[in-house]
């Protein structure tokens, strides 16, 4: 009998307007009545696995020991393989289909120590067609890891080097400039940047934001409400990144930009002529922790 | 003391942009600390007992035994009965309106066995309103079952004939037509059809679709990921129906199709052509298990 | 050590597209996982305080006895303090910014007894930047007020009577005519005024409305189903206030009414001019309790 676990945390695509949900929820309850689901966000946008992938590594080091669940599944009942991976590190257990979308957390959670495919029929519902995959395969399987059958009982090995891997796009430099990636636009329309604080030091304030057709400037700050009204903010936000940003009001929406969008970073022409006499403000000076 | 039940499944139309499914958790909680509420959806369409009818009878082969509580509820206040509807075969009571919401689930968790009216109240909450039954009627009577309260306490008996019957549409024939109606669109934009496999097996591939002013064509595929891109595909779904689907897209975007919608199935013309040198294609070839 | 809890309930303005909420709750559960968390609503429109103090303070009544949670918060990482306020009266601790979010709530639980700001770093979650107080403060102090640390314990002590007030609308007399406010617009389109039922017995039926250039009559009635269809009708709500509602229909919609609009009601003139044979319906008569 191998670890039992108490805690399933459960992101998906499913959205909560159909009853996708509640029913993966319903069947880990029927085999597992003692396990408690924290449900992450189901408002992942439709196939986006990238969008998951990330919202995932944002959350993983605060998530409570046990099974992780992860269905962002356009490939569902074709040859991509349904998995469990262990990442012993972190004490748990990733599910989902292997398709790039636990990579990046199971990375984050010390890298996979072993994996299965989830092919054992003995723990699949009976399904009359193959297109809910949550309800039939990953929701019993994540069930019964929480019972205590041992990952080996799922299914066939995987190699865990075979598992597809996460894709985390890095800045790249273009002649002095910063070619950055939204990684996120939150609720808020905090626009969410690949961009390390140390990749701005090399930058003054204010500092340019290229992207689509436009320009536009933007200045270091220690929280949102320290924006200037009006005005765009560079902050250090919840996951040290960097965040464009602005005060009671949606950033994104102003701009124009989404996830997947390319915003490059350089020198304030007005402050590259003034550079003799505008002290550079290094973020880590203007950086606060509550 | 009759038996204790420790899950409740709550599907509603509350939405969960105001604080009504919240207050009902926390009326349950209040009372009966043990029963862990699992909820199925809240994103039924305001109003729109027929959707939720149908998502309940979905869900519900899937749900832990204990008590259903479904509440789409327009006529609140008036004359339609508050009931609690035991179904000893699932070994579950549901609680709701009695609208029809609960009559198609409840005949697929094996019947009515036994009935009553929320009348007592006893088991009420004190209420300044009559509009929010969920809050002050459904949600104790809900606890204090989990409780082990009797149904035969809750209020006065109601013969099970009386309750009033789900409508499930039917498909009908049309001179070799299948007439069939759009039960459900999902938030993938996959659409259900009141239509089993069975009743496809006289039609070649493809099936031609007519609906509003069009005519679309449409193949069998054994999974949403089998469709060609830009094509559509006929897909036995999870609950064993013909669902109208694309690869990674809204087919019911694309179609302008929405629950309650017509849809004439019949053989395409093209094949009907050279129909002596198609090799028609049964379902059961095409539908795989995984 | 005192009291442990064993209920959080939980509002915000997080929405759940992102994982806001779901990174909050498994903080707790990591630190407290007895802790059951019950979410009111997450729905709240970015960044309204007002709406989520109304909302908090509709709930309140029904709340299990704990720890509640409510984070609306755009001066995050500014001057405003977090505290937790305790009501010893509902047997609960109020946990948020201190931006009169918590007061009309407080209040209603017969006022706050003690309070502390979150100032002790011991009790937050190490953090890269100071957007996430949800994550990083508030999770932390509720989870460790769950486990039993007692409420001194978390910072430094605050006078209650130095929380940041709540602000309740009041109606106001204008030669005869009453000047409300829209609180609330419900999922449905009922608009909730801040009228007690006792402030309309002046006025004959149907009752005129003006708002914005607008003039509409509305008729009192026992339920949302008893108000004719194409009428208005106003409603004691479940809140023991007054709604203008319609029947399976948006009031809001039809009227395009807002939270914080103002409606003005008087007699209609109709009705005035024929008072002589209008037999006033009193308030009282038409509503029923259920």
């Amino acid at each position: 009998m191998a670890e039992r676990f108490e805690t399933v945390s459960f992101l998906s695509d499913y959205g909560t307007d159909d009853e996708f949900v509640g029913v993966v929820k319903s069947v880990i309850r029927s085999i597992a009545p003692h396990a408690v689901v924290v449900d992450l966000t189901h408002g992942i946008a439709p196939y986006d696995v990238r969008g998951a992938s990330l919202a995932l590594a944002r959350a993983v080091q605060y998530l409570a020991p046990g099974v992780v669940l992860a269905v962002v599944d356009p490939g569902v009942g074709s040859e991509r393989r349904a998995v469990a991976v262990e990442a012993a590190e972190a004490g748990s257990v990733f599910v989902g289909p292997d398709n790039g979308l636990l990579a990046s957390a199971v990375a984050m959670g010390g890298g996979a120590t072993r994996a299965v495919a989830l092919t054992d029929e003995r723990y699949h519902l009976p399904a009359p067609g193959p297109t809910f995959a949550g309800r039939d395969i990953f929701a019993p399987a994540v069930a019964h890891l929480c019972n205590g059958v041992a990952l080996s009982e799922l299914g066939e090995p995987v190699e865990p080097e075979t598992l597809l891997p996460g894709v985390l796009p890095l800045t790249r430099d273009e002649a002095g400039a910063l070619v950055a990636e939204v990684l996120w636009v939150d609720r808020f329309g905090n626009v969410q940047l690949n961009v390390d604080p140390d990749e701005l030091l090399v930058f003054d304030d204010p500092v340019s934001l290229s992207f689509h057709d436009r320009v536009q400037q933007a200045r270091r700050a220690a929280s949102y409400s320290a924006i200037p009204a009006g005005a765009l903010g560079l902050v250090v936000d919840a996951y040290g990144l960097i965040s464009i940003a602005a005060n009671r009001h949606s950033a994104a929406g102003d701009l124009g930009l989404a996830a997947g969008d390319t915003v490059t970073l350089r020198e304030a022409d007005d402050n590259r002529v003034d550079a003799g006499v505008t002290s550079p403000v290094s973020l880590s000076a203007t950086r606060s922790r509550s």
